[in-house]
């Protein structure tokens, strides 16, 4: 038995999703005629109060999408400086779109209002980029999963509106914020331009995301995902994971949350950790101290069959998921006491 | 029923396919741990004697990669003015590439080695666009699913070699080619330093497509499939379809053929069809008179419940495919000689 | 005595030139102080009755940050297939503005409203580039200097307007047809959106170009100058030598024409010369027979201190300019005429 | 009189440059054929010990080329935050090479070998971006003309080296930096793949900068030039300026170094300067206290002629250079001290 703790990625369909998978029915997505994406995209829209909805072979593309809907060749977008559109997406915004990353010196991955406030409001000088987007990512990935302050979001959102600048949200892990901290969709669709939500990461389906916005921005998205080759087929295999995930998999996102503060919990006890990152949701970052180092710790966990994922600087992830069963739970906390 | 003719892309899995799309063993492609695609790529691979293969989400984003492949921005890429990456992708390969097409005045489109070598041996003189690429398309779309000359194609070759020209297949239906001339894949493997073949149109399969080429270029056009947003997560259930589909649905791509010869067969006798393009393969391009009119004859056949593509300048065009049943058929064929 | 017909571009300013442009008062013109480039600007947008205008070190850069101003990644601009911006400007269409021109098949580079309106009506489906654009040059390089006929580019605007195109002028040589054809300037301005014209050629200036648009476009150029690299300084030194070539070099142009005539006329006396194109402004181009060949006779012209330019496909290019005197024309003439 | 000390761009050339621009032996440069450009050229490469150089309108497009030379769309450029690259050329590093800024948190517009490291050395993997180039600005704008320690930057390379990355110096302002630290041109020439230098600057040229490297860089930077829309043609007078600079000017920028710090001792005695940062060369930086505001001083200063640049943040900039003669020194130094 593989206890995969690399990303909450590697996730299986279950029985049931894969039930729901070979029922799909299925049509010509290029000609917007499968049923089941449609479906699909209708229900995520309503979900967050948001005009409409489209299907994206993965979140990177959505995210691409949203930054070219948003912006110009040679303007900014304001990020944290840990923000995945800057650091996982290869170099994206720039090959794509065309611009600049204006990185924001935040804490785990989220900044404030204030901190952001004057980038945004540059005057557009001709040798200046111009700023248009500002994009905030709900959970933070790099951040260890940590959860924005609504609160902060929406003074984020005030100082976006007042300077003309689309505001866009890469929700990869947003339902894990949402159930985290009791918030719901519409609060997040009330408040940004366009959102994206990734339905292969903590929902457990096997493929895809969907980018939220106007019916206008929407329109646009679909221009731009033909532009990027991500015009697909008989794309109702896939959505139909994705209704099945919507409707099934988001309250218990709460049993992954659970477990990772349970594994916190021995991270904190034990003497070879020397720091454990807060734990709000699905991902524990922890440092081991430098007599073991984080190479080679997580290659004796590869011996056990426990896989890991090093962050650089010392830094080591785990992400929990549905695939990660009490079983494994029990095991890997017996692992982690008991490694010397 | 809907007896649908717009495209071989309409086509849903057969009751077999999707047994095994259901029973794939499936890992997370994004870290090359899907055991399908996996094994799908290296059948393609072998298939065609190629050293490598990659699967990609469309057939659009598997020519693009092989564009910006082959290509700095501000190159250029000989292709005839019937090409699909010059017509139907969105502008891609100046948006994605920076790229531009020269345009040889083929026919059907499909060129001779005599038109494209001048084209191909221009001078690099710092005001004129770099040639860098020739991509030729086969079976071509545009031209009514025409298949080129093998031995022209090794012409071309040989003059794109001698000018250090990177050469590649659009194979989106190659596979109509291969058995409508009774060639081998890896004839084209030897020739080409790329090829996208599409698993999506004639074969059956719901989404995917291929490109195939050599470890080196394979290995950049995994950064650019990631960088264009092309990275799925358990992609082995598409696989598993494409390998179902090569192994089960190649050489039944002649009953396609032969009922698309027998439309045509119909087409050539009735009145008021001006003109029938050659049939090769599964498409059928035809005229009809102006007091019809195409847009008028479409309609028409669409209370019928059968559905056709207008191609502008007053042609129609019909695409046999797996989903086309004996049944339907014999309704098109007497609704064709009926028609009035 | 060298007798250099390879380009107006090759031009030397007069003594009066040199002294207008030593006694210009210049400033740094990147914060829009330099009186002179004012100046300039201010006369050629008054000369054309166009809000406003712009300087560039180059016609090129002028027509890509026009390209650019009208488009979208992606989009397409119509023009000849003889066009500058897509013959002999390095591919910066693409490389720049990420677009591709759709090339119309006219004659002498010039096509008809007919030709181009099924182009520029094409409906927006996702997978078709979207056109944006529609770019004429006048005169025409390539097409060796010929003039368009008003009417035709009044019904061209028409059909550009009614599809919501850009319209915009590559005017690199418009002076030579203004002078030919007895047009005004203001002519042009009230059908474009955009006009570069050049100050180096048959004007004789030593560097720079004009763009002229409606004073909303002109700021975004100025912005695009600047991503471009194009911002200068003290550049009221090359806007002096501009100003005085519209105030005293328009009317000679009038000379060029009479002598590129009576070139055309000899040429078309000799017997090794197969074909002289029309000649309308200061380009001749034409054919010599096969015995002698085109890099032949180049080079013996050559060794007698004429440099001529080989268009390829057979072709020669003279052109005409200031600095083209009329003893170098008595000369050229004879050597013509004595050439075996 | 104005006492214009917002640039050292602002300069207009002297008697005796003018002289020397006038009677400059020009010719086409866009056929590599003005032999004044061609001599400034050699003279520069020989200057820094560097195979070749090319003369460009503006910095900014020597940079840019620069950086499209070293580097794919997609790719990384390491720089410090305060780089002009990054913060002054209008986003152009996205817009025109596709490619990302990664900042490092210098100091002044400095950072160490130590700083970048990590950056550097960072793997290939598929999801982040390559990082191809280091680019560092010597002196720093931003920075308030700092110069960089040599030892340092020899460190710089060797990691960058190691690396496979490219290294460029921003060398807007190296002669200034030449000057202070009493170094040489070949030094830098030895360590850098290439260098753009600035004639309009501190040296008082009109027009132009250029960019020196290998014989293989120039020539692509010669295409890239041509794209980007900069090739110019009689460049020569341009040069001429250049040429009398390199002979002329450098060692004089030492008086205007002599007068920065003689300003900032003057800054450093009055109450309302809160802080005045380390002058090195010809830029001083300077905070006013709350009460004044640096808004409201530089507008005060405006009414007596003397103009100023506001930085941001509080910090208002003043740069000395061969227009800002003595007696305007003794003007600005007795305001500056009456100032309330």
């Amino acid at each position: 038995m593989i206890i995969d703790l690399i990303s909450d990625t590697v996730t299986k369909p279950t029985k049931e999703m894969l039930a729901a998978m070979m029922n799909a029915e299925v049509g010509d997505d290029v000609f917007k005629m499968d049923p089941t994406v449609n479906a699909l995209q209708e229900k995520a829209a309503k979900l967050f109060g948001m005009e409409d909805a489209l299907f994206f072979p993965s979140g990177t593309m959505a995210n691409q999408a949203a930054i070219k809907l948003h912006t110009q060749p040679g303007d900014l977008v304001i990020c944290d400086k840990y923000a995945h559109i800057y650091n996982y997406e290869s170099g994206g915004v720039a090959f794509n779109s065309g611009v600049t990353c204006k990185l924001v010196d935040g804490n785990r991955g989220m900044f404030t209002a204030n901190q952001m406030e004057e980038m945004a409001a540059v005057q557009p000088e001709i040798y200046l980029p111009y700023t248009k987007l500002v994009c905030i990512e709900n959970t933070t990935n790099k951040g260890g999963g940590a959860c924005w302050d609504f609160e902060e979001i929406k003074k984020i959102q005030k100082v976006a509106k007042e300077n003309n600048l689309g505001f866009h949200l890469d929700g990869a892990r947003l339902f894990n914020a949402l159930v985290a901290k009791n918030e719901t969709p519409k609060q997040y669709g009330a408040l940004f331009d366009t959102i994206s939500i990734c339905l292969s990461k903590g929902l457990g389906a096997p493929i895809g995301s969907l980018l939220l916005g106007s019916k206008k921005d929407i329109k646009h998205a679909l221009r731009l995902r033909k532009l990027l080759g991500g015009g697909m087929r008989q794309v109702g295999f896939l959505a139909a994971a994705g209704i099945y995930a919507l409707d099934n998999h988001v309250e218990r996102l709460a049993e992954d949350h659970q477990k990772a503060k349970e594994i916190g919990a021995v991270l904190a006890t034990v003497s070879y950790v020397t720091k454990v990152e807060p734990i709000e949701t699905n991902i524990v970052i922890f440092y081991v101290d430098k007599k073991i180092g984080d190479t080679n710790f997580i290659k004796k966990m590869e011996t056990k069959n426990i896989l890991l994922t090093p962050m650089g600087e010392g830094k080591i992830r785990i992400v929990t998921h549905i695939d990660y069963t009490n079983e494994m739970h029990e095991i890997l906390l017996k692992e982690l006491k008991n490694f010397n």
